[in-house]
């Protein structure tokens, strides 16, 4: 069976990084024989400066019949963040049906918490975000505009069906882990209509899962419990604003964002499911070749997992450890591999 | 002059601190010479199990008069937060016009950060929160209620008058201070009409204050530079939602909320303001005389600056400070004082 791929690189480090990810691909499909077969898409703000647009008309069309799209980052200076994100990342979640993006938190072997006696055994959860719907929506817009009187509404919604699916997802995964711990997100306190709804249908849905121990937090205090207690946290689920926020924080206190990767899913799979590290275009460090490209493989094992491959997976992940455990780092972890040499290494560490 | 202070303990810990806070201010006044008048109002959840409502009609006409309002805590188990929330503390900051909410985060001597290597020099910065608009809105609903197609929606309104005004409060106030830099929290890559307005208008009213440093950051990646870099910040700037979380956040890197003040300011003062320990009625711990007053007490010093009684405040804190630098701390601070014992010894420090 040939799994195929599409490589949509996008700005920045994003291509620099996913060509490292498709160096490891290959090195491990020599490995554990599978065959892939890669289709590269150049969309992105440089083909938005060419063509007018971040992808063509067909785009989502062409992205269709893969199985799986691996997309490095999307955005840079000069073209607007509505341009660039709405016209390709976000597209491709909601027409794709990616409705959960998971982000997993773990501290890594080597990979020295900024937390006061912190390890790898307080660190270790997954965070469940909605991803097509919520805070992030095209409804809104301004009335009196310029004026004094100016005002600007901008519309959450939150469907029965978004949110169920996201939480009963979120149920299942934290029935197959051994803590089988959920934890939910709201601020229902002070966001009075989505958020008490976001509450109820916990409720409901939680339900259908006796074994889970279950709890809630308000965003705000989450966020802090996410500093001074990480180990409370096994699966955390929440809406596509507040998931974001704790998937960035979380991997602050995992070794940064340098290393925290993403699955965006389809859980039907009628549509690709996107592999993407969290990190973004960094055009600040872009064309410098320091890039971390341990997200983009913590996403390729994730994609992996996601094909049925999870051997060659699992010993991607034990390689990388094998490598940060040895103390190889790139700068943002406060070392001096570069991406490719930090890559070199790691698939020598493969045969290990 | 007589200060007019209206008392509001509240519910759970409130009940605990505020009375702590009144005899601080007792001892305060005493040495540094000014009156202070009390009056205390019973609105609380337990008020609203007796009358069926938070406070009587006219209970905003009561507080109008006073200089300054002394808030504990609002909520209690068994009273829904859309109640007890929407019903005394969310009408006072929107009634009064107290659309600054002021949230300083500073570790104070002898409480130390869970942030490996960070001292008192890389953890000072101030949040200043929207307080009456934003994402806390009051327009919303439900569509198909009950069934599959079930839908609920939420407004954020921004107006051009709430968010300039704060951020122009957020311009002065970083001017004020030595490092003259100020960040706007931001996700305006996500959340399409509400967020770059909220952009447009830092953008404008920074433009009026050249001698500013001013730089943005989307709330994701903020909440991991809190935790990476606290010592980036000086004054930042956020919606209602967004200072909400930062300003738990914040104090999770400095010794948690325990110690998190917040003034509810009124700038114009043709109402009162509010002055507020950060915590909350904690009800897991009410009742065992344990909560920690320095929240109170730093809210305590806000609102003496605030009525012009400079010197007092700052006594206040430098006692507060003798102590907890003496090792005397309560239990959420891995101590073993109690409300009580810790403000003696507060007010024994405040001769020294
Ligand atoms: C209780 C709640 C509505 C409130 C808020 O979010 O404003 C609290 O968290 C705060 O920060 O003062
Ligand atoms: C770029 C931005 C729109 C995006 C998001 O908020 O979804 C990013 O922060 C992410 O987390 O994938």
């Amino acid at each position: 069976m040939v799994y195929e791929i599409a490589l949509i690189p996008g700005d920045g480090i994003g291509r620099e990084v996913i060509p490292e990810g498709v160096r490891m691909l290959e090195a491990l499909s020599r490995e554990f024989c599978f065959d892939l077969s890669f289709t590269e898409f150049p969309y992105s703000c440089d083909y938005f400066l060419r063509h007018g647009e971040m992808m063509p008309e067909d785009g989502l069309e062409r992205l269709r019949l893969f199985q799986a799209i691996l997309l490095g980052a999307v955005g840079a200076p000069g073209v607007a963040d509505h341009v660039s994100l709405w016209g390709l990342l976000l597209p491709i979640r909601r027409q794709f049906e990616q409705y959960v993006n998971l982000r997993p938190v773990r501290l890594l072997s080597g990979i020295t918490s900024p937390l006061v006696g912190r390890t790898a055994a307080d660190i270790n959860f997954l965070v469940v975000r909605e991803n097509t719907e919520g805070e992030y929506s095209d409804i809104g817009g301004r009335l009196f505009a310029g004026t004094e009187r100016e005002l600007v509404v901008q519309e959450s919604v939150f469907t029965r069906k978004g949110v169920d699916r996201v939480i009963r997802f979120a149920c299942e995964m934290a029935s197959s882990r051994p803590a089988r711990h959920l934890t939910s997100a709201t601020k229902s306190n002070g966001i009075r209509f989505t958020m008490p709804y976001w509450d109820e249908r916990f409720r409901a849905i939680t339900a259908d899962y006796p074994e889970l121990r279950c709890d809630q937090f308000h965003i705000d205090i989450l966020t802090a419990h996410f500093v001074q207690h990480p180990d409370w946290f096994d699966v955390v689920v929440g809406s596509n604003l507040f998931g974001d926020i704790l998937s960035d924080l979380g991997p602050a206190i995992a070794g940064g964002i340098g290393v925290a990767p993403s699955t965006n899913l389809n859980v039907e799979r009628q549509f690709p499911s996107m592999f993407e590290p969290v990190h973004g275009s960094a055009p600040d460090i872009a064309g410098q070749g320091v890039a971390n490209p341990i997200a983009t493989f913590w996403s390729v094992q994730m994609m992996l997992d996601f094909l049925g491959e999870q051997k060659a997976g699992a010993a991607l992940m034990a390689a990388v450890e094998r490598v940060t455990g040895g103390g190889y780092l790139t700068r943002d972890l406060g070392g001096r591999e570069t991406t490719r040499s930090f890559t070199d290494r790691v698939i020598g560490a493969l045969g290990e």
